[in-house]
């Protein structure tokens, strides 16, 4: 019978996942509903072990590896990044101390880029598990999300990248500015026509979006824009914005995009009506391979404490 | 002794302000804490009789003539709307009723416009109080704000207008996003420089603003970017961004910016460097200003229930 010998965590995206592994194997897995963003420092090391305290054998240390957000919100303002070009995984990780001593922590570095300044902070294993799974591939990855990335990939190495601030800008605007009035929420029937017409403002007009946005709110005042449609347009307004300003990634090259897969199929969708060859790909599980592909890394690895 | 005859109510922007008047006079003047956007439609009057309960004689009922989004705040989605191209001022106001016969409560009407959908909430009433102290203007006028108004005036009449979502975006991008661990909050000293940063950024790249912004945050990580410094490149950022999508409306006009003091003075800033002939003008004292306006027109206006 397998034995639990490393605990993995994704803890980069809105919700965070936890794998109990045995070597390659995973033995258990959660799903933290709280978001690391909204987590207090100190609370951390406790929710994690909330979800993975029931794995743990009595007695013996246990490594957990993360990737994510999760330094900075450790307290960290400061987190060791690698600088590319490089490889996505690389260096040193960084040691968290952990209070509990059933728990050994340590955390993946990010990337960083110097001009115009951008971090990762997950996605580097994101994109290490795409290589894994996809060996050789060049090219750019879209990673949409919370803080979409763009990513040029060349022989193994992350070239240049650029982040967006599309889905946290979507989530604030509907449901924290004028046009939550006007925007259903995300229990809403999806609205093909609605984003094409966002998305077609966007890509159009990426310079108008302040204005695009109030229009929103306007046509649900004036004309009856349905909120479902409504949510639809902001979506594909927002999307449409950050295709067109991402427009020295795509152009000219082949596009991959890794996301959950509703989100992605809107991206490659926007990205096929401007003729870039696209392929989707499941972000589900490729955080787990990046993270394999870091642990398997370790072991030639110096790990060294966070000055 | 003059006695109280109406009262006027700005409850269009952020903080709203109510004046207790003789004809043309000030007698007292009032502001409310709590803004009108997070108002419950029940608490709207009783909010408003906390602040004027004290000027009301005994045994009247004293008008009250409010402008703002004080009409879809008390529930009334659908409020009466006026259709561009018009008069700031003109036809029926909307009469809301009151629960306290001491008052007898009227708003004035906004405007509407159909393509691209667009309304005014209390700017129509700012627009008529500026016209009112510069008779016979022509040009553009920049509102700035939490929503953002360009106008294009002609003759007395509104011809045309657009918002931007300017203002409310820096509101929840600096208090509610990622970048809040960036941004000092509004106590920090201005920084000119930083404003100047973001300015161009903006007007040069108005399509590239989702990537800008997560700069400001992956500068504060990396590069040691002062919160201050961060507050105004936030700032110019947005304002240029918003310059560039309104070129339509200021490429080869006069404009007034009618504003708070300092961030008019921001704006006319953006626009000198774009070789805009501009003057600034102080906001305080012009909703008043349409108010009364408003008000001398009302003898001969028919007053009609809200259907």
């Amino acid at each position: 019978m397998r034995k639990l010998d490393w605990i993995a965590v994704d803890g980069g995206s809105a919700r965070w996942r936890v794998w109990g592994m045995a070597g390659l194997h995973v033995l258990h897995q959660a799903q933290g509903d709280q978001t690391v963003r909204t987590l207090a420092p100190e609370d951390l090391e406790p929710v994690v072990m909330t979800l993975v305290e029931g794995w743990l054998p009595e007695g013996h240390t246990i490594p957990l590896l993360a990737c994510g957000s999760i330094a900075t919100h450790a307290g960290r303002e400061k987190a060791a990044y690698r600088t590319v070009p490089c490889k996505p995984l690389g260096g040193a990780f960084i040691n968290v101390p952990s209070r509990d001593p059933r728990l050994s922590i340590q955390v993946i570095p990010g990337l960083q880029q110097t001009r115009p300044a951008d971090v990762t902070h997950g996605e580097e294993t994101l994109i290490a598990g795409f290589l894994a799974q996809n060996p050789g591939w060049d090219g750019v990855l879209c990673l949409p999300g919370a803080q979409s990335k763009w990513v040029h990939l060349s022989a193994g190495e992350v070239v240049s990248f650029q982040t967006f601030l599309t889905g946290e800008m979507f989530a604030l605007l509907s449901q924290h500015s004028e046009l939550r009035h006007a925007v259903a929420d995300g229990d809403a029937a999806w609205d093909s026509a609605g984003f094409t017409d966002g998305l077609t403002q966007g890509l159009d007009r990426p310079e108008w979006l302040l204005a695009r946005l109030f229009s929103i709110r306007a046509e649900g005042l004036l004309a009856g824009l349905e909120p479902a449609r409504a949510r639809a347009r902001l979506s594909g307004l927002l999307i449409g914005a950050e295709i067109a300003g991402a427009k020295p990634y795509w152009l000219g090259q082949r596009v991959a995009v890794v996301g959950e897969s509703g989100l992605g199929e809107l991206y490659a969708q926007a990205l096929r009506r401007l003729s870039v060859p696209v392929s989707t790909h499941d972000a589900a599980g490729m955080a787990l391979a990046g993270l394999v592909a870091a642990r398997l890394l370790r072991t030639s690895l110096p790990s060294e404490p966070l000055a």
